[in-house]
């Protein structure tokens, strides 16, 4: 019998244009995945064409079997914090994303720093070391790969301060000079390192081809963080560091990237760049110039320090921007703490400690520990749910939000900090760190929607709708248990993760 | 383009065979009920088919505009007690239902009782008064209607007791006496009540025809409740009821439907019923018989009765069945008391107080306030949230359950009570009434999943997946706020009953 139309009279709201063969009606999956916020596509494998119908769209990652404070964080070997189109850019000042998010112009967000930093870090590791290719090491003075424009100068020297030989550099400070430059071989290696001391104006710029285009980053003393004219990309070095030794660590991909996205060139490109040519002018001091597949490190240690340089007298690192989580509800005016901030900051400046056994980074970290103790109403972090449990959040508005997500990584910073701080900072860490998972215990299943998780239990404090967590964030609910459950020994952690993980294929929570 | 078969790959666990039409894939609707708990059904109006997909199943009913303790009790009007399979029959004993739930013997379940008064009290309301004829009436002694067998007598006499006239009948105790018999003129009512005093052994028997078929209900002096012997349905009068006045009121159509249930005929009719004869036999006094389209107000006090008479030293209803919401895990042993019972039992004894101007019944609804002070673990009903609200327990379980449903309904049994209650009784149910509304207001959002509602919280007091409510419950819990928005000024309930409502529709809170 063939199929014919009918009509789909859905609740007696509306009519969707359904097909009928024999018993069987078919639905359109046009108004499925709407109506059910589910995801397909028609694949071909082999000339056999395949729907392929998802729940979620969202992957679990594991995090590591052993849970160690100089591990890999989580699962964050997965993340591309500064892909992301809410970073601006990695400043060249800082060497840390900026955020455009909930302000355009642009503010330090630390919960991305830190990320960043930790992703960065957890890549070393899962990657291994990067291939290096030394260009310029003052220790031994290889000019092959460099050529020296007319009216410049390089010649060694030894730097008292570094004790060790560099090469001062010294040619006219123009963009339109050569200055000092060398070609590169490894065109698919994007990190570029180097120790660069200006004594007075210079720039360095890398060149590189896409196709028939050439683009040019150019790295100059400048207030303007990004900036772009045509195919020429400006990050600005930071006045300030005119005259003082920095360590510059650029994927000039990346920053190639987010110079196009400023839009100043048609280009829209994203790959298949080559790097061709890295130059330095102006008159300057320069050691320890690389080019490598990666340069992880050093991106986790900007973000490191970072944290050092920025820490506040109460030991945070207050956030520039407004927040609204629900307008005129939940809002937080500009210079709230956020324990997620605080947490994971615990975690870069941990590893930062234990990578380099340089004890200013673990001192950060604990001093981090006391907005810990301070209330949201009184400008902390730390809220309680029916007057039994505390929790430290995220967003510290009042009412309470109690985003979870949030909540677990500032458990896991607490979990890193206890597994290196000693004396009072130990006995601090430890009891904010028990009450967290005693409130963790008794209110996670709080976020167990029967067929997905929530986000925050906004719902509970303000009497509306609850907010459903999306499938990104389900996950990394997912991923945060699996790592409590090889923290602690509860069944419950372990019991949850894989519930929730069968939710994001659709298994559902009986009723009754 | 014609249509075409796809395979259809789910989460890749499994296939289903789909139909694609250019970019549009069909998917059968025979695993989209089952993948997503939908419903559908294929309908024909004038011809033109038509099918209706349904999120869910139930309907809601509206609660009165104006709550009264005297009023509709919630939507009870629509609710059908006795006739569930779960109920083996309203017994002839006490005229209340009997429950097979948890127990095939059977039990008095004090939740069914009063839900057996409350709907019948509400119908009463909804339906107006009932088509009434008086076959038989002590002060007027009309037996045009009846027919004496040989070898019966009948007579009037003046009856001390009651103050007044009645008949005295006398014949052979033997079933196939005819006995003294009326026939039906009014063969669609089935509602039969009367007073009646068997002196010595005696029985009434009600003459039932279907089609070709011929049944017999009997009422008899036995200790069997309810039996059967081919056309043949037997309910037991009580032994201890010989000698006694009983009001007895029997819907025949409901006790011919619970008989056939016992399976010992063949006929599995369930209407289409004619009520032909109604036959009282052996030594006795008898007055008021009538037959009715209903018998509302009798089933009512029957139940507020059954309520009286089986309250004990604790002023509560003890459950005489095991109750195992999670084996091992969440059990209670026979003797239980339930928040929900003395809530309902209150909302039934008010009725009946505010109906008859009797205060044994509010006294009974007042003594039925203490074992809301008497915490789960000791016995009682109440039940603690994170150490800071009050629950009455539907199932006072240890781990708690809080079931929403049951506490609301004790929540109105409160209510009602509080509008009548005096002195020190007002008090203390005022004192509780306002103690559960806080916790209510504080707790209820906790049931929200964000596309349906939980049933209880077992999954925050035992660390299992949440115990979604099936459609029927979910609109329970609607009717139940739209009572409360009535009964309460805050915003709340008429909010997330509006909230819930769509639920019922497949329009989910939104995801973040
Ligand atoms: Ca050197
Ligand atoms: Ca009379």
């Amino acid at each position: 019998s063939p199929m014919h139309d009918v009509d789909c009279d859905i609740n007696h709201q509306y009519i969707v244009h359904c097909r009928r063969e024999n018993d069987e009606i078919y639905m359109p999956f046009s108004f499925i995945k709407k109506y059910f916020e589910v995801y397909g596509e028609l694949q071909s494998v082999e000339g056999q064409e395949k729907f392929e119908f998802s729940h979620s769209y969202s992957e679990v990652h594991q995090p590591p079997d052993v849970i160690r404070p100089d591990g890999i964080f989580m699962s964050f070997e997965h993340y591309n914090v500064e892909i992301r189109k809410r970073v601006l850019c990695v400043t060249a000042t800082e060497g840390v994303p900026m955020s455009t998010q909930w302000e355009p112009a642009g503010h330090y967000y630390p919960i991305q720093i830190a990320q960043f930093g930790l992703s960065h870090y957890s890549k070393q590791i899962f990657e291994g070391d990067p291939e290096v290719t030394t260009l310029l090491s003052g220790n031994d003075l290889d000019l092959d790969r460099w050529l020296v424009a007319s009216k410049t100068t390089v010649h060694s020297l030894f730097d008292k301060m570094r004790l060790s030989d560099v090469i001062e550099f010294q040619s006219s400070d123009s963009l339109t000079n050569q200055g000092f430059h060398a070609s590169m071989k490894e065109g698919s290696h994007f990190a570029v390192t180097m120790d660069i001391k200006f004594i007075s104006n210079g720039s360095i710029t890398a060149t590189i081809r896409s196709d028939s285009n050439t683009f040019r980053v150019h790295y100059v003393f400048s207030r303007r963080l990004i900036s772009c004219s045509g195919r020429d990309i400006y990050y600005g070095l930071g006045e300030n560091h005119l005259g003082k030794w920095i360590h510059l660590a650029r994927d000039i991909d990346l920053d190639l990237f987010k110079g196009l996205a400023l839009k100043c060139s048609k280009s829209r490109k994203t790959k298949d760049f080559t790097l061709l040519d890295i130059a330095i002018r102006g008159h300057g001091w320069v050691d320890n110039v690389t080019i490598s597949s990666s340069a992880h490190m050093d991106h986790f240690y900007d973000a490191a320090n970072w944290f050092l340089n920025n820490q506040d007298t109460r030991g945070g690192w207050p956030i520039g921007v407004q927040r609204k989580l629900i307008p005129d509800v939940m809002e937080l005016a500009p210079g709230w703490y956020s324990a997620m901030a605080q947490g994971q900051a615990m975690s870069t400046l941990v590893r930062a400690y234990l990578k380099s056994n340089n004890s200013v980074y673990l001192h950060a970290a604990e001093n981090a520990l006391k907005i810990f103790e301070i209330s949201s109403a009184q400008g902390g972090v730390k809220a309680r749910f029916g007057d039994t449990y505390d929790w430290y959040e995220e967003y510290p508005t009042t009412p309470s939000s109690f985003v979870l997500n949030g909540f677990i990584f500032s458990l896991f910073g607490l979990y890193d900090l206890k597994q290196v701080a000693s004396g009072e900072a130990l006995e601090t860490v430890t009891r904010f760190y028990n009450e967290g998972l005693r409130s963790l215990k008794a209110m996670l299943l709080m976020y167990d929607s029967g067929t997905g998780t929530f986000y925050d239990l906004r719902h509970l404090t303000v009497g509306l709708g609850p907010n459903r967590a999306r499938w990104d964030y389900h996950t990394v609910h997912i991923s945060q248990l699996l790592q409590l459950s090889r923290m602690e020994d509860d069944p419950l952690f372990a019991r949850t993760a894989k519930r929730w993980d069968e939710y994001r294929v659709g298994k559902w929570a009986p009723h009754n």
